[in-house]
């Protein structure tokens, strides 16, 4: 509970990877005490999605916690966490609604459930999430905001492989050829900031740029690509201030996100 | 916060009754430091409900708190309470779809909202509510442990006038003619307590030695009448063990709602 030390949380589904190591490690630096979740959970799953196949190599993610010095590693069962008669639901309405949200209609609702009920559990003063799923973090904020949660939220850098793709539980998902496609979705947003750099103003404008990398490959489809306010989520017709570039794009079975924060050139003459 | 002493906590609309006062004795009792709420939440209230004309008393309010010894009485503002932005839900599709919830569609989502944020803000050890609102009581019971929450819920007994009628801030709705009819559900209540100590076991005809009673007064419309397992609120077809008798009427323009907790006289041989 939260008396005396400063908890730190890290919740995660596991298969854990480098950007999992990375909250980790942030998180230990700022708390005396730190508690890393496993738990893979049903709720944020569509029927037709991955929940069955999800990677659960739950020795190896112990062994990841007890080397990082993680003080409690908390797997919950699925009955444990949705007993008989379980009902409520956290629900974000305007922000869960575009995006992701379009793609996976209850993904942040159960999103949104099962972070109120972890921070529940643990009662932690700090919790950390990865940038990769942006919109995620944009609606955890918001949640612990809007129900006075009291937990802080650090938002960690996304951890890249070194030809760039966004670290991921799904990537191994992938065949070794659409490996080698999959770094078309980082190279795209880095097209959209590039021009943001270099003053294109107009979103849209961005957003065909953006476009025009990905319809190079056509193994690939395009989800959404968009130039967006880092708050609200919605799309921005110009450019202006700190923007986020969001894209998800299908290759073969598999889905890929993964976002790049940009500051546009007219707000950076500011400071 | 949580550190050191235990806190009790009464989240109340104001126009503070004898009820509420039973409410915060008995959380005076357990506590070492109590908290009052008084806030009108407007979500719990629906477009065609008195939110506008609800009483706000809050000088006597804050003179019967202090009378008895509330350490903290908090009155955060609507837009304390939800910013521009704010967009949360929290929803009990189950639970809040009869009764209450078929009359007022988004009153316990308004609920059980306001009481995730009010717990949020004041982290009590133990909050208490009044059984009047049945349903209100079960919905919060719920919400606590399916959110994990940590909230020690308490359901005081109903405080009523000398001739039965439960205490409610929108009893003052009541005209002098009114007022005298308002009896008649608590009537309705106890004759169906009756049948079932008497040994009735169908719930139907439980229900309708209810309804009979209130069909005597032409000036009141039955909303519902219901016989009721006390945790799930289904209707019970057979009276068997602990029970709920839940009555909605309208009387003029008012709405009045009240209850009863019966032992069926089989589950009582048992103990």
């Amino acid at each position: 509970m939260r008396e005396g030390v400063r908890i730190g949380f890290v919740p995660t589904m596991g298969a854990l990877h480098e950007g999992h190591r990375a909250l980790i490690r942030a998180a230990r630096l700022r708390c005396a005490a730190l508690v890393v979740s496993i738990f893979v959970n049903p709720t944020q799953f569509g029927p037709r999605e991955d929940l069955a196949k999800y990677p659960r190599p739950i020795r190896q993610d112990r062994a990841l916690c007890r080397k990082e010095g993680v003080d409690v590693c908390f797997e919950p069962t699925v009955e444990a966490m949705y007993p008989n008669g379980f009902q409520t639901m956290v629900t974000l309405p305007t922000i869960a609604r575009r995006w992701e949200g379009e793609a996976r209609p209850h993904h942040f609702s159960g999103v949104a459930t099962v972070v109120t009920k972890l921070f529940g559990m643990v009662r932690p003063h700090l919790a950390l999430f990865g940038q990769k799923d942006f919109q995620q973090s944009v609606v955890v904020r918001r949640l612990v905001q809007d129900l006075n949660l009291g937990v802080e939220i650090v938002v960690c850098p996304t951890v890249r492989e070194a030809d760039g793709l966004a670290m991921s539980s799904r990537n191994i998902y992938l065949s070794p050829d659409d490996r080698v496609r999959a770094t078309t979705l980082y190279k795209s947003l880095q097209t959209g900031a590039e021009a943001i750099r270099n003053g294109v103003v107009d979103g849209e404008a961005v957003r065909s740029a953006m476009a025009q990398v990905v319809k190079k490959e056509p193994a690939i489809t395009i989800d959404y690509l968009a130039v967006c306010d880092p708050t609200t989520l919605e799309p921005l017709p110009t450019v202006t201030g700190k923007v986020v570039l969001l894209g998800a794009v299908r290759i073969g079975p598999t889905r890929l996100i993964d976002n790049i924060l940009v500051v546009a050139k007219q707000a950076r003459r500011k400071f």
